[in-house]
């Protein structure tokens, strides 16, 4: 039977633990805080006050516009690009810093629907998941629309179904923002692949928390790939995006002289020769679009460093088994201490079919009890109708906060402290 | 005849002269530094660092997820567009901040096409001006193009013919990144109307310096409008971009059920219901996408801000009053100083057909000639094949710049010092 000392203990003995002095949670640890939201917004890296105030105060403050030279802002998208590429197993030069998930998603989109309907112009089908993150959902349903395709949003039980000889593109997350589900991006990708369609794929819940291998060699089969900066990359609120073509795409974009949905100067060949023509900067350079947003890229790449310091104790493959251990662990103590009170395990129970968050429904309540629990400092969140989600980055999360978050819920279902009519007050945002 | 004795007397009785204190320009006041390029990057606002750090440390850093409601960032992109509607003379609500110049252009060009698309499916023709910044014109052309619309970019002198029965949206910058110069917004957005066809206006170079009365009762007849957040209005390299519709345009947008071409999360009706199904958001907010950029925004709202201040003392107008006395003053002194060295003015010589920055023609080693001014201090660029552009933000530069810089110019023209070949020597940004 597992004790909160061996929780102390395993913590002790985790290789992984000293990344966590990377992250500024002085606070957040004085005041007996357990943070279990950083697949909502990862927490801040101690790095980033400061580089940012060096961005600002001497960059811009004391450089002026000659640091696009002299400060190198002109390649700093590339160079956080090239830190990205590490976490997710692509090549330098494969992966593109811009703009949001939402808009690099539809470059994706758009440029995979180019290809296949280069190629087979009657398939006129785009597949996504019904309880993909909406947001993606509206992006792929236009970007389809845009380019004369119907679209839909499939069941589960029927994507095997829905990968047929109709499908041009197959949109998935790679880990489901509500159940945590961990979606085969190998297999699907090759189903896809097999039925003459491509595969894009947005790894918004798991870059920089479940091992990803995109590029050349890889094992994904992925066509294209999205990603989101302010996850598990801890790039901070709203941070710049990503996006990712496989190399072979690349080229073939070039040679076709693709032009992008949203051709901004960035990505022209040579914008600085202010030619009133486009014409596409080869292979990823396409996909920039306006220009590159430098506060933010200076703390993304901050973010991207925490990261990659793994890389020293085995890197997001170690994360990745801290992280399935995490996970079990609030399970296994959710699930004893919370028994009769309602809660339903709805992310896999199969450690290797799950991201790095979990999610219960509540029978009952479920906004009230997470709003309790917020207020006993255990941060989770609701999403609507009934879901409470808990996410355990493995940077920074310990065994002994999983231990403390369990014990903390099961305590206030069980006082029924949570019905108290104040933990029923919806805020705009949950 | 003027002195440079003057021009200190004139800053010395600058009503506008204490705004300049907003900024952190002691590094290169010390130095001896004149920074005419606050058309390209603004400058840095004293401000910004501290709140920077401010949401960095406190709201990120300890506030975590929580402060998307206890740090209003679910609405400080709200609040910034408010306050640059009062900049560009339109209501609150009127106007949308988020993601880049370009892309907004993008989701104002495919709106204004869709409202006129509505009613006369035969007008497929989108027209702008031939120097016009390109990005602007890649971005038109694509959005065109998507409607199944030609797009011509037609001479200043075919400009009026060109407004005629066929057109669907007339597209133009209201200062011209590169002549500086303005154009009449409101005579040409009425020519737009009364041949049936909409009128987007890109005021990048205008914004903050320029006085713009788009909304209701204002002068302007512009129907759309987007523009940049890091020129004049001081936001940091990269800011957030912002965009603009007449409200009349905006209800029917509502009426119509528009779906914007880029349908993020964020611009959904209920973006926390996580519906399945997009329904966009009434009115302007149907133009927001991606999760907003906070540290970004935090920025901007500081640069937007140091305008504002101008508020007290004549607002935009008395900006410009004091733009148009700086520009000619360094029309004048440069001609009347630098006369023989082959430099032609390209931007108007009349104050109310120009913007806030001048541009000279080099009939030789222009390129060059920028590089020996930057070396002696004086902080204008280069724009291929032959410009010299000088900015005049009125908010930071003094008449004793504007003497000064003309006389160092002047002074490396005579000694032919530009010559020297290290000058030559291209960099990959301009």
């Amino acid at each position: 039977m597992l004790t909160r000392d061996d929780c102390v203990a395993r913590d002790a003995a985790d290789p992984l633990a000293p990344l966590r002095r990377q992250f500024a949670l002085d606070r957040l640890d004085a005041a007996g805080g357990i943070y279990l939201d950083g697949n909502s917004l990862g927490v801040l890296p101690r790095a980033t006050a400061g580089r940012v105030e060096q961005v600002i105060a001497e960059e811009w403050g004391s450089g002026l516009v000659g640091s696009w030279n002299t400060a190198g802002w002109i390649t700093l998208s590339s160079s956080v690009a090239n830190k990205i590429a590490r976490l997710v197993g692509a090549g330098a030069g494969e992966v593109v810093v811009a703009d949001s998930t939402s808009i690099n998603l539809h470059k994706v989109v758009s440029a995979a629907l180019a290809l296949v309907q280069a190629d087979a112009p009657g398939r006129r089908r785009v597949v996504s998941e019904r309880t993909n993150f909406p947001g993606d959902l509206y992006i792929i349903e236009a970007a389809a629309r845009a380019h004369g395709c119907e679209f839909a949003a499939v069941d589960d039980e029927r994507m095997a179904a829905a990968i047929d000889g109709r499908l041009a593109v197959l949109v998935l997350s790679h880990v489901n923002y509500r159940s945590g589900r961990l979606y085969p991006m190998a297999a699907l990708s090759r189903a896809a692949h097999a039925a003459g369609a491509l595969a894009v794929w947005d790894l918004a819940h798991s870059a920089g928390a479940v091992p990803v291998r995109l590029g050349e060699g890889g094992d994904e089969a992925a066509d294209f790939a999205v990603g989101c900066g302010y996850k598990y990359l801890n790039g901070g609120p709203g941070a710049p995006a990503f996006l990712w073509a496989h190399p072979r795409h690349a080229a073939r974009l070039d040679r076709d002289q693709w032009r992008p949905p949203l051709p901004g100067w960035f990505g022209h060949e040579a914008p600085f020769d202010f030619s009133p023509e486009y014409r596409p900067g080869r292979g990823m350079a396409r996909f920039l679009c306006g220009t590159p947003p430098i506060l933010s890229l200076a703390a993304l790449e901050c973010g991207v460093d925490s990261v990659l310091a793994a890389e020293a104790h085995g890197g997001v493959a170690a994360l990745r088994r801290k992280s399935a251990a995490l996970t079990g662990l609030f399970i296994e103590r959710v699930e004893s201490r919370c028994a009769g009170h309602g809660l339903t395990l709805v992310t896999p129970r199969e450690p290797a079919a799950r991201g790095s968050h979990v999610t219960f429904a509540a029978a009952s309540g479920g906004y009230a009890v997470m709003q309790a629990l917020i207020a006993h400092s255990v941060i989770g969140d609701f999403r609507a109708p009934d879901l409470l989600r808990f996410g355990f980055a493995p940077l920074y999360t310990r065994y002994v906060d999983v231990w403390d978050a369990a014990e903390r819920l099961a305590g206030l279902l069980a006082s029924g402290e949570w019905r108290d009519p104040r933990f029923a007050v919806r805020s705009t945002v949950t």
